[in-house]
């Protein structure tokens, strides 16, 4: 027996490129939050620090802003690709290499009802996402999403009939209010899609949205299933979608002690502990490989 | 020489409370996160902990849930006055109240074109706020706000022509961008405002959008007073505004090593350290008095 | 009537200073963030833009880092003082300048149970801090203190007695846990203190533990008034104490249900809400200045 | 081809226990964060909202505080075992469970010089954690961990001789600041550890900040290894340890336009971008299995 080094990975997180397109005075902008992580032949740096084969992150770094140049940010998937690829090919030593975005999303600030050429305000909480690889031999993965689509439902949401242990305290309901912070990843199996990539991502999260009000929801995890399998109907171009769901409980407010009832009217709004609800939806002839990447970011590796 | 008690005031802090109205199938909501102050003749609970005179944190928390059913919770102002009114007229040893609200900005799902009855999603990173300070002999101030209200020109912009010591390397510049996270607060001479307290928050938020958009800056205090003149301009109701503005630095990365020119397209978007602007802007006839109550929250004590 | 500029200030926040001493193999740290925010004849750069009298936060930073070298950095308080007489004495237009500072704490890491000479680790969450405000004609306010110190007694802590009123539900108790998340400042009336600032951070810290400990509490306010009173009575050269105490509930976990008793052994540790509770201990020949400085940090403006 | 559920899982996130042992008057306390995660038979709340199989998130919340009654809470790795264990032997529809631990660190406060016996203050920010797997059949992983243990070193680090491609502007250095927020996770392959769950967690803990400490790094890959590999040499119970590390950079500040040198004196710590480097250590008769659990948290699913 003896000890070795397993796998490991090293690049450069979170560096903040924002593009400005300003060829007309009508500017266009892209705020991304962009992470490189690299994989390949690394053990002298482990075993003797020999930094030989190793791409500084600084380098990393610059070649996210060059890019942003030479080759522009169009869709975040584009963008990734291209650094993917360029790792890959053009670094002897790297043979994977995994490109991470979120984009922050912005809208024209309205003035006397016209949008403002240059002038943009923050809108939404929810994050777009891609997680890119691309590895020796020219495979590649684009798995896009969204983080943090705050959303709420009054009614149409119910709670019931469920498995009793001795440990079960919770009243049945059949009217509660269902509220989370939607986490999305799908996996493309083909691209670009046909309608382009910006339009694809609206169109899904468009689905999500529509999916979560209309599914009359006996459950979270049905909910979840209604959104993930309406996506995949909808959309031959991905293979796969996973979806996680905190239970963002809504308590009723106990106002019986002072004489008030309260018919679903005033809640308390709960942080912790939460339900955590997670599912994947996928297609019986292309279920995700055993040899794909990981679906969570970066940080999840330790 | 004696040591003695000085200021000093306690409260729930925190309360998430989410009122829903279901009259009818088109389901209204109201997301609050609520805090509670009170100040009056709590000496005793200092020096011996005698709590005669000390209402529990926990008999104001439910005080808000059950005021939400009670009154109702239409504008945040209106629902904050009635609250410090309450400790103020209804509590006996206390002789001032502060009622913190913040609101969570939420807009209906649309489904195939048409809002959604009772599904809703989280809009822009904003919050509305007030800080309602009542006391006894029914003085009130009422001072509004938003906090996180992201915003970003692409360009018109220009920092040039400042002091210059003996460590300033900055170079000038006639086209940058400025970005910032506004805050601010207005305190309402008289209400409620003649459009009403919702009307009256959508329209000064809509005044700082379009001021920051229109006004060609040479240096973010200038936008900042003409924002915040324009609010006084348009607004008899307004006494006083006060504008807290990080500058959100983005740096143009340096491509020059790479061969590439970069006229204002590709920046850094850094973190810390940050500019920070802040002004109030005031009638010459009704300054912030001295008694009046502090513009920052009750965290701001200590 | 007309619209006027009123109370204003600007500079750069949280510049992150490391200095490391290294004039021996034992090297030394200190690791800040550091703030400024000027006061001054700024009136033509709200009004028109002109920078003349503004000198750029950038220029501030670039100071901040050069007095970590010029002057060193030795307690935080002094570093402060050297920055904010600098600003008022060297800087034309400026009238007033605070320095806000964190300190992060350090301690050594051991090796074979010997600290090692250049490795450390954080220790501890709370953060020293201080706020130093220098004016025009040579006055200056120094007030130190601490955020973050996370503290809790199992017992020695009861509640009962209060006031009741119609929305009281809670239920009186002889026994709980106190728990909190304490935030304290003081302003010192003469320095440097007699034991060095440092030396007397570090005694005011343990009085506040000390305290904390040892007061059986009716009340947090009586424990929060008894560390206030030992501050004052132990240290002479401070003239205030402040200090703002979230209370932490944890609820007593109801397993009757499962047929367990609960006496005081498990608990749940809520996050929202929480109570709130701030008073200030002061000295009745040295009540704290109508023209002093305000005691929160720059963020707290608007 | 058809759409199919494919993986998934659901439980209560971040139930925030604390259990206080009052046996004699010397208390001793535990203080932790726990999710539940179960895996089995839940497809028909998927695809039709039928809960029969789903034992609510609620009841999962419940059993954690049961639990910490009932068998008490030692080291987590037992308690959380326990947990495990009993959700797939107990809850007919479960196969599988996985429970996350985060213990938070307190010491008592010191009184005179003596540990007082029931006051305690939160030590240090890094956090210890577990994640236990428990399957049907009697199959169970554990590992065990720890985050945000935060480590500098002012001198000992080097940076030289690495790869350089046409992005490359770093410059190469025999001197640096080496500052990281480790996370740490390893697998134990027998247990318990015979000095027990504590003490293997304090040696490991010990071990990694030695190693840090001592090792002559030329690449924090290097540091990594060497830190990883003591901890496999040392412990015959470990099978395997995952490391992840930002490189969280300080840069030498520029004094050169002020006329003062900076040889390794005042930095400016960076948040982002920050480098993230991240290895597993292994034996080679042992590598992490294909069947064994994420080693990443609930949250990462998706």
């Amino acid at each position: 027996m003896s000890i070795v080094l397993g796998p490991n990975q090293y690049g450069k997180a979170e560096t903040r490129v924002v593009r400005v397109y300003r060829d007309t005075p009508r500017h266009e902008i892209r705020d991304l939050n962009v992470s490189t992580l690299l994989r390949g032949d690394f053990a002298a740096a482990h075993a003797r620090g020999d930094q030989a084969n190793v791409l500084p992150t600084d380098s990393q770094k610059n070649t996210c802003f060059a890019y942003a140049k030479q080759k522009g940010v169009g869709a975040i998937e584009d963008y990734a690709l291209d650094l993917a690829r360029h790792f890959v090919a053009g670094i002897g030593p790297v043979s994977g290499a995994r490109i991470d975005v979120e984009e922050y999303r912005w809208e024209r600030v309205s003035v006397d009802g016209r949008p403002h050429p240059h002038t943009f305000v923050r809108a939404g909480d929810d994050v777009r996402t891609t997680a890119v690889t691309a590895e020796d031999g020219g495979r590649a993965w684009v798995i896009s999403g969204l983080d943090g689509l705050v959303v709420m439902k009054t009614t149409g949401s119910e709670f019931h009939g469920f498995l009793k242990d001795r440990y079960t305290t919770l009243a049945e309901t059949t009217d509660r209010i269902l509220a989370t912070s939607l986490a999305a990843r799908w996996r493309y199996r083909a691209w670009p899609p046909p309608d382009g990539w910006d339009a694809a991502h609206a169109a899904i999260r468009q689905i999500l949205l529509e999916r979560f009000a209309e599914v009359h929801s006996l459950a979270l995890q049905q909910s979840l299933w209604e959104m993930g399998r309406a996506v995949l109907e909808a959309r031959a171009d991905v293979a796969e979608i996973r979806l996680s769901a905190p239970n963002r409980h809504h308590f009723l407010a106990d106002l019986a002690p002072f004489g008030l009832d309260n018919p679903g009217e005033v809640f308390h709004a709960a942080d912790r502990p939460y339900g955590l609800i997670q599912c994947a939806v996928q297609r019986d002839d292309d279920p995700a490989g055993e040899a794909g990447p990981a679906w969570s970011g970066p940080a999840a590796f330790a």
